[in-house]
């Protein structure tokens, strides 16, 4: 039987989704808490393999088993072997050419800044900060310059494993109240770091160092080391995953999850 | 000098606002800071003594010193001595009348509940969580029973050390979208636990296992034994504390600072 689950995570308390020797990692936690309900080693598959201190607010995964288990043991059950600061929220038994990560043809990231002269406590972690004020209107003229299909090489990490660096940017919005400052971004998929290497860049236009011509250039480029330094991965949350709708998997997290202080 | 400071932590890091000998509060790591600033020994006063795991957008205290310091040192200058969990958000040089707990008229908490099937994990810490679903509207039924001024010894803590258990309640206000109920309070002072207490009391109301009448035969009893147990910590956030106005202390939180997924 295979079975998706959707995966929430405070990426702060983890070494990022893959796993690792060491054992601290969403992935780790989750194969050994799925392992005791199945009573056999699970290993899953993620749509999405966050970087450390990423946080996920809809991370999709899948994994095979032969334990006949109620589809809530795979939601409760689990969550009972798993640490405060992941949880599955849902369970879904997929036909087997379902896969988490090549069924998937998008992905949503969101990336939320605060800007304050005073760095954030209450939210340390959880946002990411800039001590000045940011020009919003600058920075959403220069992310239109990135939507479409292009050569991110000049926001691609340098251990990026992906087999190419064109991918298709669907989405980059930006809005912004009370100095918290929010980028919205979709496509097909992203090379390492590309989020946080487009915020690095779009921070630099809200400050004035940079352009609209001035991204459109960079992104010409296709060269990383012309590119503003990567952002902090504090502010950053995946928040969707796209399947084929036959698939019948949730597409967006439940607000309820989310919502804090409004 | 007196000055006055504005403070904001995530409580799950420190064991409570008041000076401990193991030396992990909040006072414990403010009083550190500002005495490297100030170069002499700093004792602070704060305007209300948070427990265990409870926030704060707006907590407010005062020192004494004899340090002249530009009032930015205040914040910048202490910030950078500060665990990332708790920051001086503003500064204030203030009259020698002023006293952070004795001058205050009022304090509000806030208390955010998530009433989910699965337990929060991406805001683990930092809401509340009750596994159903609960009616809210007896819920603000009940609340109003609460509203005035009473003696408060139903939810009162067998450890307070008040003077009186008889507290004017001005706010008590419920609001949920989305599966997430917020709860604010305001009042003269509050009680050790009253606020969790009240929570506590309301979830049973909301689950139906109490009601208006049974809330206001509870309170009339002013005895805890008869109450609902206390609430968890994690969804209980001190929100701002009230002075006069001559002493032009800021009232609320810069909502920039709080403002998340919306």
């Amino acid at each position: 039987m295979r079975v998706a689950l959707g995966l929430e995570y405070d990426g702060r308390a983890f070494a990022g989704w893959q796993t690792q020797p060491h054992g601290n990692t969403v992935q780790d936690k989750l194969n050994a808490a799925l392992s005791i309900i199945a009573g056999e080693p699970i290993t899953t598959i993620a749509a999405g393999r966050t970087d450390a201190g990423v946080h996920a607010a809809m991370q999709v995964v899948h994994f095979e088993t032969r334990a006949q288990r109620p589809l809530n043991a795979w939601v409760r059950g689990v969550n009972a072997h798993l640490p405060p600061e992941v949880a599955v929220v849902w369970s879904r038994e997929v036909d087997e050419v379902f896969h988490a990560r090549f069924s998937a043809f998008s992905r949503s990231y969101s990336y939320f800044l605060l800007s304050h002269p005073v760095r954030p406590s209450l939210t340390a972690g959880k946002v990411g900060w800039y001590y000045g004020a940011l020009d919003v209107e600058a920075m959403r003229e220069a992310a239109l310059r990135l939507i479409g299909r292009h050569d991110f090489s000049s926001f691609r990490a340098a251990e990026c494993q992906a087999k190419t660096p064109v991918k298709d940017l669907q989405v980059l919005d930006i809005s912004a109240s009370d100095g918290l400052i929010r980028f919205d971004f979709k496509a097909d998929a992203f090379l390492h770091h590309m989020v946080r290497n487009i915020v690095g860049a779009l921070v630099y236009v809200g400050k004035g160092s940079l352009d609209a011509d001035g991204m459109s250039a960079l992104l010409q480029a296709a060269d990383r080391t012309k590119a503003p330094p990567t952002f902090m991965p504090d502010g950053l949350y995946l928040t969707g995953v796209g399947y084929p709708e036959h698939f019948c998997l949730p597409s967006v997290p439940d607000p309820a999850r989310l919502a804090l202080w409004r």
